[in-house]
């Protein structure tokens, strides 16, 4: 039939978005679902939105996948590598949702981590999920760290300017907001319904561990510096994640120009679309679409770059999959919705 | 390739929800897009969560469905009538969504609705569909009156237990919750979000026109008369639809033989399932299912069925779809997810 | 100045409406604030909406409310007696708000929470504390069990009627809908934003604690029987309760009959009002009111009572100082909000 | 008893947050309540939440407040300069909700507001409502401008700092959260449930009316030039104000410095706290106080203040009283709650 493929970490929202998609995937195969804490569970049990609702969650041994093409991580932070080493011994590709293998950076993981890495030698060694800066590289690698939501979309909001030097990679801003369930779908007093309904606020102000990871994807992608304030805010919604990205415009630049930028960038990108109005996270909701507007204030020669995606397909599961898609030679669309849902 | 149809009233909430599923279905071919307010407009302006958003509405012409195997019809109350007999005329199937032919009784049917018919001779010649109840009357037709969002909940709860004879006709209520997009996408103060957030009222008290829709469905089916009292409301959420159904038992009746007369009667049944627990809305969200949970008050000899539909889902343009698929000789299930979405 | 009061289980919602209240009640002096499980925080830490946060929550220990005219418990279930009796003891006034003693039945207590009372002479003892019904017998006592949420708005509703012999008392079906700090503040993985938020469901179907105090309540006002089917459901939204009472009428009752019944009723009580539409909880948040709207479906011989408040106010800590108000001979209204906000 | 006060634009939001604070206010007595599209209606028919119910609104005829000695004016833009100048002859003084009078600058009025004003010469002559930072000229005057809700939350964000030399006037930038009740109460499809609910989208994006008031403000206080890029964006909340504001810091500053600049600053202030963590708006929901955070990025030189208010207390009618008790000769924060409502 299709590929073969695990998840390991189905009973999170990434993993249950991962379920769905390749369920409705026409050339892949669930073979494994591996639980993390919800092992011994069935699908329904944590899942009950899903079909198949008997399917057991196994253990989180890398051996069950033992004859998949590629596998899926969807596990808490430090989690990932060991299972994710022993798949890629045993000959199974692996795309890692978590952040364990992102960085490449040793000394930047240890400050952003608070631990040095336990395999530093793999820092480097993983492609860095993003198909339409990176894609080359996800097709030709046995290992793929996914990124994460708000690098996703800060990165491909940003990029492709940097690289063209319409801008500068000094002083941007990425200011960030982000429904909870990027938060994930743990037991916390910040998380309940009456901590975060009708309330915004923001968080890891100056501090938080995407940030290290949008200045890397950015000079990676543009071969130049840049240094990065990042404030994410959460905000009473379930899903979507809207960046608010402001990078300082190199004299001369008009608005238009900074449009046609990024639509040359993403011209053969199915999911990347510039579009003429702020758009609302509503609209990628569902799709592993990605919406970009632009605009220019030239009183103060700002680059502003509005970016949408839906935290849990682009931001998580859809560009898992559109990764595991390069990896297996398959169409980067295969099984990957372009329209979401509303209301 | 596959069944040609057409969407007349594409702009609202069920006709965004009928274009998503007909462009993902695997048999059927959208060929016309027809607007009611929004004519002229490209669906992107009107639906920007969808994929090919360039696609123009037209006008609500009939004509434009000519060589069509099938039209749908989202229209508001009372805009049905005249472009589905047109449609019939020029030899197109027709699914109405909206509830112009769902009554049988003209006298019925003035009450409700406050004035006649226009046609009152084709009050009766519509099936209902409601396939797990009236599936053999949807294959046999070209034309189908697809049910309120609220009789179906209500409907697929109770009339197996009627039919059998478990419980009485009289005295069964109706306590339903909907989210908002049960009642449309037009601009009324009552459905801002200052309004709807974060709060919770009834509407319709006694006087809903899904009252004797529902009585209609459940005696058609059980072959019993009932009577029903039913209490719409409005809660702060976008989809989902909730029926908390009573109806008084018969003597001696156990709540495990009332759960086996509605697994019984939905054994076959693609879409419906009996669960151990009361279900949550979310659970059915961006899925086609109805889920049915049955208890037994012993104390007062009632039976207490809680039902949960997508409203736009199997309330709205699942449904219908899912009659399409009955009257183009197509498997039930074609196109329909399973799975819905969570968070 | 005024009368000293503490309050233990200041940490909860609950009982940081009891605070702001009685921080702001003319005749009323917080003397006191007792944790449950934060004590050792400031108020400021647990309840950074409020106030004066650097008051510290002490222990819950009852000499620490010696000397105070009056104290308030919003406590756990199970946690109120022991306390509340020893205060007694010290000549302290009790408002509880748990239930701990509500049901004046050992054996229907028994039933409904799973063990025998710890002290079984007390039930009984205490004024069921529903101003609007039994306000001389809360006014004339030292220690009062303020009803649960849902009791208030179904007795509230249907008590007058049965006591003027204008519905029967059986058959009577209670439908409620609450928002979720009805459930408390704590750390349960139902509670979580992503599981309330766009959803509901039924809860406690058959079995709920509350049915037995609904039955206590009308009874012993109405001096009649009364037999409750009662079906609470969680709404995602955080304050406000909607019940939706249905019992049979009377043969000969008019509408009209029904509406000034309870118009009567309530003709000198200064927070429940008879209205003409169905109320929307929004309209009592914030505020101590109920809303009642009072229908006759003639056709099934049905009443049907929607009753609206705000779960923390009246149906809480609003109550529970109407109560203390009466209790210390004061007007019953002092320092009770009878505007809310909205939005 | 009071001063006698009325209120212009009785029926939206932030008209019923001033009848609501009126009503509880010891000092003020609420004489005339004027509609504006409202008017013949009752209080109660359109703010349903309040007291007094069966208030009459009248019309918005400024002779009808003849004996007052203030009038709060709560019109939509360019609807309050007549009525305010003819209160003003009359001898009422004027709080103006709106933004007719806020800008001194014609030129800049022009531009922001797309046509000149109809009274230039009244521009400057007007305070600005802003008690923390223009209390003096508030206390003074007869006539007061209100403040912007964004504009609120960054001038007192940031006006202390760029006064002190903290940080530089070039380069800041604002990004700013909304809830709903601040874009007004009027029928657009954009204020939908279905629209608004679970997304998020930045709206104004370089040309929001409040960017020049917030240059203004900052200005006018520090004496020094400030030029702004300000993003607002709408969140799926009825109330809260949260504004994440940049800004470069001066050599050699320290977050600690920065901190205390603000805590000196506030010292008097009733109703602005600098915190230690990053406040949720809901801290202050229903309050008028504005919570305010600070932090330095020592990588790249930017002070970042995070502030948090409620959009219809601080951010309209809260302020307005404030500014009143000032004009009157009372205290500040009379009728003015600092605890607000959590959940």
């Amino acid at each position: 039939m299709g590929h073969r493929v695990a998840v390991f970490g189905a009973s999170g929202y990434a993993g249950g978005e991962l379920v769905r998609l390749i369920d409705g995937h026409p050339d892949l195969e669930l073979v494994y679902l591996g639980g993390h804490t919800a092992a011994g569970s069935t699908l329904g049990e944590v899942q009950p939105h899903l079909g198949g609702g008997d399917r057991p969650l196994g253990p989180l041994e890398p051996e069950r996948a033992a004859g998949c093409d590629l596998a899926f991580l969807a596990l808490p932070h430090g989690a990932s590598s060991g299972p994710a080493l022993a798949l890629l011994d045993g000959g199974v590709k692996v795309v890692d949702l978590g952040s364990d293998f992102r960085l490449t950076d040793p000394a930047v993981y240890a400050e952003a981590y608070g631990s040095p890495h336990p395999h530093p030698d793999q820092l480097g060694a993983w492609a860095y999920g993003l198909p339409e800066l990176f894609g080359a590289a996800v097709a030709g690698t046995d290992r793929v760290a996914a990124p994460g939501c708000y690098p996703t979309s800060a990165i491909l909001a940003l990029a492709p300017l940097l690289a063209e030097g319409l801008v500068g990679g000094d002083g941007i801003h990425v200011d960030s907001l982000s429904g909870t369930s990027g938060a994930g779908r743990s037991l916390k007093a910040d998380l309940l319904f009456g901590a975060v309904d009708e309330s915004v606020a923001a968080y890891g102000v100056v501090s938080h561990r995407h940030r290290p990871e949008i200045e890397q994807g950015l000079t990676s992608h543009a071969g130049a510096a840049a240094t990065v304030v990042f404030t994410p805010h959460l905000v009473p919604m379930q899903r979507g994640l809207l960046s608010t990205c402001y990078a300082a415009s190199t004299p001369g630049l008009t608005e238009a120009a900074a449009q046609e930028c990024l639509r040359e960038a993403y011209a053969n990108a199915p999911f990347v679309d510039v579009v003429d109005v702020p758009p609302h996270t509503r609209w990628v909701v569902g799709s592993n679409r990605c919406l970009l507007h632009v605009r220019l204030d030239g009183r103060t020669g700002t680059v502003i770059v509005i970016s949408a995606i839906d935290n849990l397909m682009k931001g998580a599961a859809g560009q898992a999959v559109q990764c595991a898609n390069l990896m297996l030679g398959l169409d980067e669309a295969a099984g990957l919705p372009v329209a979401g849902w509303m209301p």
